[in-house]
């Protein structure tokens, strides 16, 4: 059964196992009957609601509000925007009848699509939603006041993926979208920009996960995009994970809808848009980003449960006191603001509980038996591993909140710390490049000149591609060539595998 | 264009364009090119938002936990349960292809389905979700040691309605639906009445609506319900509105995906449901139930913004030292959890921003101007109506949340009035009763002996069914005849026109 306790294959022998192992007993999600559709269980859901709801609080403090738009889009709508239809046409699910009929018993029974019930135009799920939102932009701007136009939506969408993976490839997932609108060009490349850093400072603080913002090349642009801005993340196997992205969309989808503001002046003039959106793929960020063979880890400021207390007895009569006792801990830590979980469970030995925590990568455990009690302290174990401690019951916040401080600290400096050593950034031949990268896998910061052919030519060969310009590193390109083609280089570029 | 102000039809006159104007002027929501299927606009979706956050926390309070499951099901789970089959099959959105393929031009262009991406099963839309959690509750479920289960899921789902009217009845809706899992009967019916509870409790609290928490009818139930728990509500246009179910749901799903547990006698047996939800229908509610001929009308508990401040000036000079004074007594308001907006939009006159958070049904307004600055005070006026009043910035607060709490109070206690002036307990005639529907609409609260036939044939006759047999009120029935057929009466039953 699903809920057994299966081993965890060590990362270092099997990285996609140890994932998908990590994620099952974690908890986090489970597959369902709907080829490449998951389940978010209770433990995967509650880590995507703490990413959402710092987001949240993020995208309303810049002044976004929040708003819904239909799941359906009507099948005409995506081929108003040329590349937008040429980038999600192949992997839509197309909505054709809105009714089910019986099936004749003798006929196999059962129920199927009821003819009679075509829908005239089919309706595709939102990929991503685009072009009916601006259809509706269309309908709410008129004047130069109706700008700027600052709306979020937290949603599920659907893109047919045939190799999926949990949390990072599923064809449907959660995720937010913003979509704004402007009266100028630079209001919305700032909005593209500010988004962009609002996602970095977001992934370093809340995720402990250090990400490169920058600029994508053209081939990896988003479809319908003028610029694609993106922050990318190393996972311990030295791939690059985009993390999210923010587009700076041009006028492309206010020419496909057709709308335009009055500017102050009289004049009709069209607007200006910009994109962003990360996904539930976060969540697989963070396994592959902090977790261990024993299971999962996660950062304190994203944990749902950042404090597991375990309550010892070994007779029943010594059992209500040290559980009254977990409970005046709990309470006292929950004032704190500390999210606190004790685990009363029956029949079920410390040690066990002990595991399960682990597994679902609660950072700080506290154990407290009949002694502790007497004492009027716990026992503290981290989950990052280091020496055991006692906390007396005095000073249990301040230490508490100080441990959890540290451990996300310092989850941030590891993943840092590896990136770093992982990073290379004096390659400056084709021919070396691909032998470290087969060697010791890693990033690559090289000089290069923008070149689609010479960009394909180099994934074909290495399956690397260009992850992005990174946006602090485009000084050091003067004087420089390309690394591949010998030629001026045009950017520094950071070249990697990737999920 | 949709931004300009148009009026709103007095209430008395034309209930249901009312309530168009109403949504349309609050900026709740709009209409989408899909039809069925409505845009929530910033202010209807903030006001779901605080309906989520609030039931969320008291479903989590009552210890359940979220998680989410696919939008897609599979065609065939339906059919496994046959009155669920029966109660949802008509009104499916139905996938059937997973790409679309280039028209080409001389063909009219665009794209279509790519009939080389056919599904081998076409998979629906999610109307709700038994069937799909069921399938997964067989995989986790196996000892005594997995029960309960007890899992909210907050999703969209999609039911095709011909007729639909915006939060009222649309064909996609957002919606919470709870999914439990019990060892035995007496658990899961608790489990379905506490839930009930926990709906009941919240409309009044939190909606400042008043409802009546009864039981359906065998013909009202819910599709695969052993019994359907409802709460219904009363519109100003007297009609009820069901404002959420708990479904009693015994062991028909887990027959129909075969889920038991091994018992701690080492049985196996079925396991006991119950399913419950409540929609964006309860904003419809809370509108129908509060707002009046100027607009919406929100109850404190819920308003995205509780406070509006608007600083006035007529000369450019005061305009700093005014809007300085409203930012001060917002962040003081602030600070004792009042969520306050400050409305300093320039070019822009003062009767227009009062007319507009009228309009978005903010309960308090706050004025102030340079006087009031001199006086270190603000001039007050509640949504409700009555003398505006000045306050001391020294009483700010104090005056601030009792006024608040006040205008929460006399919603609920206006409702609930509403609700007694039209509620008949005195008939006990169906001649009297046909009489008076029509003549003053209203609830009626009538001895009846519990007969399907009779029920369609009221329903036939005058539209009005039972909307619940109201919890409380079941102990009057005894000695008591059926209003309809004269037979021993076997309830007292709620009979109403109902949306």
């Amino acid at each position: 059964m699903a809920q057994k306790n299966q081993t965890i294959s060590p990362r270092a022998d099997d990285y996609s196992q140890w994932y998908l192992d990590v994620i099952r007993e974690g908890r986090l999600a489970d597959y369902s009957p709907v080829k490449g559709s998951m389940v978010l269980r209770p433990h995967g859901y509650a880590v995507w609601e703490a990413i959402r709801d710092d987001l949240d609080a993020r995208f309303k403090a810049t002044g976004h509000v929040n708003a819904y738009f239909p799941l359906f889009i009507p099948m005409s709508f995506l081929s108003k925007e040329a590349e937008h239809v040429e980038g999600f046409a192949k992997e839509c699910a197309v909505v054709t009848h809105h009714r089910l009929r019986a099936v004749p018993e003798e006929q196999g029974g059962g129920v199927e699509p009821d003819p009679t019930a075509k829908l005239e135009e089919p309706l595709i799920v939102r990929p991503t939603s685009e072009t009916i939102i601006w259809h509706m932009y269309g309908q709410w701007i008129d004047s130069w006041r109706d700008l700027p136009i600052l709306i979020n939506q937290w949603a599920n969408v659907v893109r047919w993926e045939m190799k999926t993976r949990p949390f990072l490839r599923t064809a449907e997932f959660l995720w937010q979208e913003g979509h704004t609108a402007h009266a100028t060009e630079d209001e919305a490349v700032a909005e593209a920009r500010q988004m962009l850093q609002v996602y970095t400072d977001f992934a370093s603080e809340t995720l402990a996960i250090p990400v490169v913002p920058g600029v994508k090349s053209a081939s990896e642009r988003f479809a319908g995009a003028e610029d694609t801005y993106t922050i990318e993340a190393m996972m311990q196997n030295t791939w690059a994970l985009q993390a999210g992205t923010s587009h700076f969309l041009g006028q492309n989808f206010a020419k496909a809808f057709d709308v335009t503001y009055q500017a102050e002046d009289g004049e009709r003039k069209l607007v200006w848009a910009t994109s962003w959106g990360v996904s539930t793929r976060l969540v697989g960020a963070v396994i592959m980003t902090h977790s261990d063979d024993t299971g999962l880890v996660l950062p304190p400021k994203l944990a749902p449960v950042q404090v597991a207390i375990v309550p010892i007895w070994r007779k029943d009569h010594e059992k209500e006191a040290v559980v009254e006792f977990a409970r005046e801990l709990a309470a006292t830590l929950r004032g704190a603001g500390v999210r606190v979980a004790v685990d009363e469970r029956d029949k079920m030995k410390p040690g066990a509980k002990y595991y399960d925590w682990e597994r679902k990568g609660v950072p700080l455990r506290l154990e407290v038996g009949p002694r502790d009690l007497k004492n009027r302290s716990a026992f503290a174990a981290r989950r990052l591993g280091g020496k055991k401690f006692g906390i007396p019951e005095a000073e249990l916040v301040e230490t508490v909140t100080a441990t959890l401080d540290g451990i996300q600290a310092e989850m941030l400096e590891t993943a840092r710390a590896f990136r770093e050593e992982n990073t290379h950034r004096d390659v400056d031949s084709y021919e070396v490049f691909k032998t470290q990268l087969v060697e010791k896998g890693g990033w690559y910061l090289v000089p290069w000149t923008d070149n689609a052919e010479n960009e394909a030519a180099i994934k074909t060969e290495t399956k690397a591609t260009i992850r992005c310009y990174p946006l602090d590193a485009q000084d050091g390109v003067e004087g420089k060539v390309c690394f591949y083609s010998g030629e001026p280089a045009t950017h520094i570029a950071l070249f990697s595998r990737a999920y």
